[in-house]
Formats: C-alpha cells, structure tokens, sequence
C-alpha cells in the first residue's frame, strides 16, 4: 500500500489507456484502490461521490475529464465540436456546484477552444491535451514552491499539528498544507506530524494520517479537541493548515475547526501557518464578514460513520463546513510566491501586483 | 421517554424490591432503560461497565450497594459482619480503580461500621442504610445550591453551550453544570443549551444533549470543533462545564476539550464557568501539573463508535481522558456554598475555612 501511494499522483492521466487515474478517497484508509476512468459519467460520479475530493485535485480531474471527453466527440467541424465541447463541460461543472477550482480549470480549457477557431478536432484535443497537463504541473509546481517556502519556517525533527487534509491527497502531488513535510521527506527530514481527526469528515484521521504514514512520517492521531492539551505539554513547534479562500485582509475560510484550532496556538504562543496557493486568496473581498458559510446535513454529524445513531432522535444540529479565522491569528501564508507575513493587505497586494508584472514580462 | 426520566433519579434505592435502581447508561440515548439490581456482582459491573458513571452518582451508587451487600451477610456477630462488609467493600471498591467518589462513599459506609463496635448486624444494617440515604440526599442538596448559585450567572433565554456530561446523568439529580438549567426549568425559565458532542466517547451528544432534551431544553448538537463558529456568530452567553478535579490556585483538570474551549471562550470574552461540589476542590496540591492525567485506549478513538476502523493501521494514537484549564480562563467556580471568583487561593481558602467552622457549630 504505501509503495503504490509513493508511485502514484493523486490524479493522473493514463496516455495508453486514455484515462484518469485516481486513488478512491472514499476507500481510505482501509483500501488503496486505483479507479481508470474514461467516461465522462464516470468522471463525473467521481467528483460528484467525492472519489476525488480537495480543490486542486478536483481542477485537475475536470481538465483531464474534458480532455478524455473531447475524445469520445464525433464531429468535423470546430463548430460542431465547440458544442458537444460545451455541453460536456456543462455536465462536468454540475458535478460539484461549490468547487471553484472545478470552475476555473473547466474555463482554462474552454479558453483553448475559445482561442483556437477554426481548428480541427484533431489538433483541439491536442491543445486541450497540452493545456490538461499544463494545469496539473502548474499545481504540483505550486504546492512544490509552498513546500519550498514552508520549509524555511520549520526545522528538521519539528513537530507539526494539522487540521483536514490539505495534504497530496487534496492536490496532484505534496499538497499545500503538507507540502513541506513532503518535500521534506525526499530531502531526508524527519518530521513529526499531529493530524487531528477533524469530525464530522474524520479527513484528519481518514486521509492525513494515511498520507503521513505512507510516506513514513512519524505520525499521531488526536481527536480535535485534544490540540490544547498536546500543545500544552510542548510537544507542537507549528500548526500548517490549508485555505478554501483568504480575504485580502488575511481572514481565513477553511474547514469548520481551523478557527478554534488557531486561537489556542495563538494562546500557547504555536506559530499558526496557512498554506494556500495565490489563486485561494480572493482579494476581491474585503474580509471574512464577506464569506459565506455553507451548512451541511446534520447526518453528518448524528449519523454517518457511527454504528448506530449517536443522538437523541430529533436533535437539532448545527453542522458549518467551514469557519473564519481573524487574520491577527495567523502568523504567516504560504504561497507559491513566498511567505507573506502581516500587514496582509499590503503584502498580498505586493504579491499580487508582482505576479502580474511578471505574467506580463 | 421524558417522562420515565423526569421521575426518576439517576441512582435510586427501591426500598421494597432491595434493589439499586440505575438508568443504562450504555443504551442512551437509543434506549432508557432502568436496571434493578440486588447483588454485589451486579452493581460491580454496572459500575465497571459505565452503566452508571459521573463521580458522583457512582459514589452513591457504590453507598447503596454496599448497603444492599449487608443485606446478604449472614453473621451474627458485629466481628464477624464486619470482615464480611469489608470484603464487600474492597469488592466494589475495585470496580473502577480510579473514580475518587467511589473510594469516599465507601469510606463513609465504613466508618458507620468503625463507629459503632457491638452493635448487632440487625442495626449495623438499620445505620448503614441511613447513611447511604444521607450520602444521596447530600448530592441532591449540593448539586441544588450549584443550581441556585448558578441561576444568579445567567438570565432567562440565554444560550449556554456545555462540554461532555456534568448533568444530572452524572449524579443523583440535576447535575452540576446542568442544574442551573434543570433548577430553571423547574421555574418556568427557558434556556438554550448547545452541547458539543465530546470526542471520543461522545458524552455530550449521547448524554447531555439526551438529558436536556429529555428536560424539553431547547438543545443544539455541534462537534467539538465547532465551539468558535457558534461563539464568533453571538450564539454562546456562557459556558458551564463540571470540574474532575482542582487545584487550590483554581486551575481545574476536566474532562479532555475543556481547556481547548476555555481559551476560546475567553478568546471571545464569553464568561467561562467551572461548576462543582466543593469535593472536588483538591487544597492539598499547589497547581494543575501536580495533577496526574490519565491516558485511554486508542481504539477509543480509532474503533470505539464507528462501522469501520476510520484511521490506518498502525497508527499512534495520543488520547489523554482529561486536561488542565489554567485558572486565569475561568470566570468563576460554581460550589454548593456559593460563587467564587479569583483569587482562587484565598477564596477557595475562605470558604474551605467557612466550611469547616459551620460543621464544628
């Protein structure tokens, strides 16, 4: 099991076989099992059953899902193909309707066809072909780099505690929040990794964990409400988290969790890192009062993984997927960019502006 | 359902049937169930099992069945009923090695028999019988005061979130944390109350949330990691959580969570209230590293309530039962002689003091 995870991206294209490849995250941590997937309902029923979960992965399995469905389209004209292009992209964008990345891939692949008329359909799947694996190297690049740069926060033997997944997992490969422990690994560092369960998903425990332990990272289990006592004891140098969207004042949307998580290391005096790639930080709002937080169903917290019913018939629950967390919380970003430290709002903006100017170059 | 509840205590003594009458615990919130048991075995392995559990109800427990154990010792001498008490006694005693109520409960019985030399089995039994009565009423009577007390802290329609179970579950009746509310009830007050399921063994979402809504409380479910969203968006105006055991500079090791939810709560400026009988206020030792925390099984957390193991083989596991919440997070403790704020040390002194001159009247 661990030998496979090490020889496999999370979300890979097959070129023989013409299909997607990817581990069936509802399986872990019990069974590793690879999926080949070639049609666009199965692509589809991936995304949509959660096979395949986190942003990045998701963006990259629909742009290697559009690829795979433009093969399957019979028509000569770019016309023709534009449209079946369309109606397939519109099929796989159902999949998920909350996932941006999701989005943002599936509008990268239609700017090919959108910029390339008159093509022939031989030659579209060609681009799409390119532009798919452009944006799967984009992402490993990306959480490589938000590796790079969370390694200079840690030192080699530090003890890390993680919330979720934000691992390879929920990225082609090194993911973000985990990236440096990774990269740290090929590099021959010995990391000690904390991974809280993180109900009601248990992705900490499910997901985490498994990654930690099968690239042989020293690796302990907690339930969320034990960080206080671990950090207490001293046993935790740094908390690294992902980022579902960032306001450009450095408030932090990120699973239900993260925000308590970062209050009690700000206490205990635990630097608090959150890892997100540029494109997670929205700096079209102005703070954390701007984002919405979605509610889940309540069987999630009463029902789903328990034996049998672990609550009073009838309860009311409330179950957020997400909470905000103060930007005076965090001591730093990660970025692929670099780290970015407080005042957010200008250091984004510096961030920002440079990687335009440098686009533009 | 409610109405069984609401007419029954937790721990109660059917005098015709000669029978300790508890709630099974182990079926909530599934099934109420009320177990009539008569024999030493019997009530050693609803103790052993947490059949009944919470420190006080398994001191009163452990009072009526050493009581109920008399009944079936057949000697005629007060030589000889005494080494079969004590036999009894050590017998129960080692039910659950580390509950403090229970090793107190049994050392009063013990001095009833200490304190009358020659008297007959006939009226050993008679005394024994009356204290284990005086050892229930004293609960009920303290857990009441803490109510009162506690009822001062808050007004009508509040919402108080609580952590595991310190209800009336967990002792005779009313509880510790929870009788303000139980006591407001019984006023016609109306409270909100939001429990947090209390990983891993889930005491808040299967007993607490069971018991107010068993009460008619308006209850609210959330996990653990949900104390700072509920508490950021207003919801929260104050915590009451019960109190395993304090130092005399007030810092308090409770159940694990409690300190995580402390230094939110006080991140958020939300009064934090320790609720407890004055028993469990340790003067002998200086602070909260002098208390021992003991550390569970780890199939408690990976195994314990779900379909399938939900974390990768192998895994380590850290799963302390309790934490220690430094005495600068709590607002105030809650005794059945009054409220007591800081400085801990020479409040607790103070009523420690008072106490003792109330006794010697």
């Amino acid at each position: 099991m661990t030998e496979n995870i090490a020889l496999t991206d999370t979300v890979a294209l097959d070129e023989e076989r013409k299909a997607l490849i990817i581990i069936d995250q509802t399986l872990l941590p019990g069974e590793l099992k690879l999926l080949y997937l070639s049609t666009q309902e199965e692509i589809y029923q991936a995304i949509r059953l959660l096979r395949v979960r986190g942003a990045p992965a998701i963006g990259v399995a629909a742009a290697f899902g559009i690829y795979l469905a433009s093969l399957e389209i019979n028509e000569d004209t770019y016309e023709g193909f534009y449209n079946r292009f369309t109606e397939a992209k519109n099929y796989l964008a159902s999949s998920r309707p909350t996932a941006v990345n999701l989005f943002w891939a599936l509008g990268r692949m239609e700017k090919i066809m959108a910029g390339n008329p008159g093509k022939s359909p031989a030659k579209l799947r060609e681009l799409l072909h390119d532009e798919a694996l452009r944006i799967r190297d984009e992402d490993i690049q990306a959480c490589k780099s938000i590796g790079e740069y969370g390694l200079e926060l840690i030192k080699d033997g530090d003890c890390i505690l993680t919330h979720c997944n934000a691992g390879r997992l929920a990225t082609v490969r090194y993911g973000t929040a985990l990236a440096p422990i990774h990269l740290g690994r090929e590099r021959g560092m010995n990391f000690k990794v904390i991974c809280d369960e993180t109900r009601p998903l248990l992705q900490g425990a499910r997901l985490s964990a498994f990654e930690m332990s099968a690239d042989g990272v020293d690796t302990t289990l907690i339930c969320d409400n034990m960080a206080s006592a671990v950090m207490k004891k001293g046993m935790v140098n740094a908390c690294f988290v992902g980022c579902d969207r960032a306001a450009s004042n450095g408030d932090v949307a990120n699973k239900i969790g993260t925000s308590g998580l970062a209050i009690v290391a700000h206490y205990y005096g635990i630097p608090f890192y959150v890892c997100a790639p540029t494109s997670s930080i929205d700096i079209a709002i102005k703070d954390g009062r701007e984002i919405v937080i979605e509610e889940r169903d309540p069987r999630e917290v009463t029902d789903m993984w328990y034996r049998e019913r672990m609550a009073p018939a009838g309860i009311k629950v409330y179950n957020p997927a997400f909470d905000v967390t103060d930007n005076k919380l965090i001591t730093a970003f990660v970025t692929e960019f670099g780290v970015v430290r407080p005042p957010y709002t200008e250091n984004f903006k510096a961030i920002f502006d440079n990687k335009i100017n440098n686009n533009g170059k």
